[in-house]
């Protein structure tokens, strides 16, 4: 079965910085919560609008997994929403007795932090919860084993960089950036192309495993389609950061070429790139589909922009620490996440500027039958 | 749901020595995989007599859970062995094509090392692999959701020291020992008692997590019905680190109180009481119960008795010594250990007389429909 490992060895991990620290995940994840909570509405209308509750008797056990679940407390927090939903519809509907059992998968790569997530899970829990290693652009459970699938801010991740993007030879080499935003069509083709490779691996392998009827709840940082790459908000700020990468090859405290070689495995589908790709895979319709309402909010409580941006710095070095430890190595990530502060700080209109064109979407969509 | 809430309370964690190093239970677990190696035909068998291969169709997911799998190696031979089985059952009855997906669930306490687990599942597995956490001693999976349920050298871990015998108050106080072999009656009928307790509420999970049919395979260290608790190999091991223990007391090195206050949750329980475990419990008949053959030779292969007690010395330490560390501090270790090794060495015709009562237990039983 060399293909199932070839398989399961798809998709690079990119863990999200463990612990409880300073810089940690788990304590610079709020804006990720920020998303959530703005779906929460969208998926407990989603589930009842979509789940037909009275198939569930009270010997079913429904399966939710979160794909991509990192550690606590998003992750719970994004399950028991799905459970309260489910339940409060059974009640409505007087089938309090018939409340099923849950079965919660929570996935993500081998190299996550699958300890601190279990001594962390709610002890007053309703639901059997297990995890599940493994990238979720492969298979990772039976077939027609799940009823509800989520996954919320993970799957703008891709599977790897694209391979053009650091190759010499290639016309979309990304020399001198990280990101694609400001680079050549090239680069931005291959990052696009990459995202619909994934995508397809990503659709087909849920299809598989999604039971008939069962749901699919997609939240991930998107690009709306009359906005150019360039001008996205979280691309302006990624962007940023290659800028304070080159400095410091400029500086020489890192070389040039580790740079040119170093890239960002995220991209900004559009709704249309979405779209497309579940319209080839063909097993699933999209049930809904709707931008989540701005979240910068949560940015806009904070008093000075120097806040401001150290908030977004710490954000982003929380979800890239060990991507930018593990290819240039741990003593330059003060220094860059310093200049990366001030630097957001000093350009902080242009973000501003940007500010509405920050999108999250939320897709729901069903396993056709 | 507090009772639920409760329930996952239950059990005490008595992680194995993690890690790879001198003293980790990967690197000292070679006795149980002795145990399961002579355990591996029976397992074989009881798969091809009792479980209806023909209900499987294509869509089926056989799913297998291994209870107390510490990490690896043992736990995924164990599932590789009872795959193997399966597969190999199909093949013979021409169902080559109708063998089913496999989903297996590794459980063991939540402190137990899930990382170190999940990172060496081996590549080419064919099965989804999943983890939970939790005691066994409560429930951990839906109802009626498992095939095969599966442990070996674990459900001799009580949940938890007897209340009674760490009781000034009490009759079953066992004062200057580490463990109930050489103690007075009360003490043993105090473990006897917690035993009985335990299986009661391991069945009773199990009985509601086993689909009609299933099977569940138990190895375990037990005493032969006709030896006294003094006489079985295992206890004399153990009582001589209590001994160790209490000559560290003497030497003021740790307090006697100390000593006194702790307490190996340890029981070996004997197939009569088992059998009368699966009668109180009555959701089970059991298929096969059998005596599995001595894995002395693992020693045996050893030059000198100094060797073969170092042997059981690093054996017993990979097991206890994260226990003891958090009762005595972890800077007793090496003097502990050292003595126990010279003691071993020095009273091994004890242990080498009492060497045809060491057993280790295979019972196979039956989830009835």
């Amino acid at each position: 079965m060399a293909s199932e490992k070839e398989m399961r060895n798809i998709g690079e991990a990119h863990p999200m910085k463990s612990g409880d620290g300073l810089y940690s995940y788990s304590n610079n994840s709020y804006l990720q919560r920020g998303v959530m909570n703005a779906a929460k509405q969208i998926v407990s209308e989603a589930i009842v609008e979509n789940l037909d509750i009275l198939k569930f008797s009270p010997s079913t056990t429904v399966r939710v997994a979160d794909l991509g679940c990192s550690v606590g407390p998003n992750t719970f927090f994004a399950v028991q929403n799905i459970l309260e939903a489910i339940e409060l519809e059974c009640q409505n509907q007087g089938l309090d007795s018939q409340i099923p059992e849950f079965q919660v998968f929570f996935n993500d790569h081998t190299s996550n932090d699958f300890n601190s997530l279990f001594s962390s899970l709610p002890p007053n829990r309703r639901y059997h919860a297990a995890g599940v290693p493994g990238s979720f652009y492969s298979r990772l459970f039976p077939n027609r084993s799940l009823h509800i699938v989520h996954s919320s801010c993970a799957i703008q991740w891709l599977s790897r960089v694209p391979k053009k993007v650091v190759d010499r030879s290639s016309q979309a080499w990304n020399k001198g950036r990280i990101y694609y935003p400001s680079a050549a069509d090239e680069v931005v083709e291959a990052y696009s192309a990459q995202c619909a490779e994934d995508m397809a691996r990503f659709l087909q392998a849920r299809a598989q495993e999604i039971a008939d009827g069962g749901l699919m709840i997609l939240i991930f940082a998107a690009r709306p389609d009359e906005i150019p790459h360039s001008q996205l908000v979280a691309n302006i700020m990624h962007d940023m950061l290659g800028c304070c990468l080159m400095d410091m090859a400029k500086k020489g405290i890192v070389s040039e070429e580790k740079v040119d070689m170093f890239n960002l495995p995220v991209y900004h589908m559009s709704d249309q790139e979405l779209e497309a790709a579940v319209e080839r895979n063909g097993c699933f319709s999209i049930e809904r589909m709707e931008s989540l309402p701005p979240i910068s909010s949560t940015l806009q409580s904070l008093v000075s922009t120097r806040h401001k941006a150290q908030a977004i710095s710490f954000h982003v070095r929380a979800a890239m620490e060990d991507l930018i430890k593990a290819h240039f190595g741990e003593e330059i990530l003060d220094q860059l996440f310093d200049s990366y502060s001030k630097k957001l700080e000093q350009e902080y209109s242009l973000i501003e500027s940007a500010g509405t064109s920050a999108l999250n979407l939320c897709a729901v969509l069903k396993r056709k039958l």
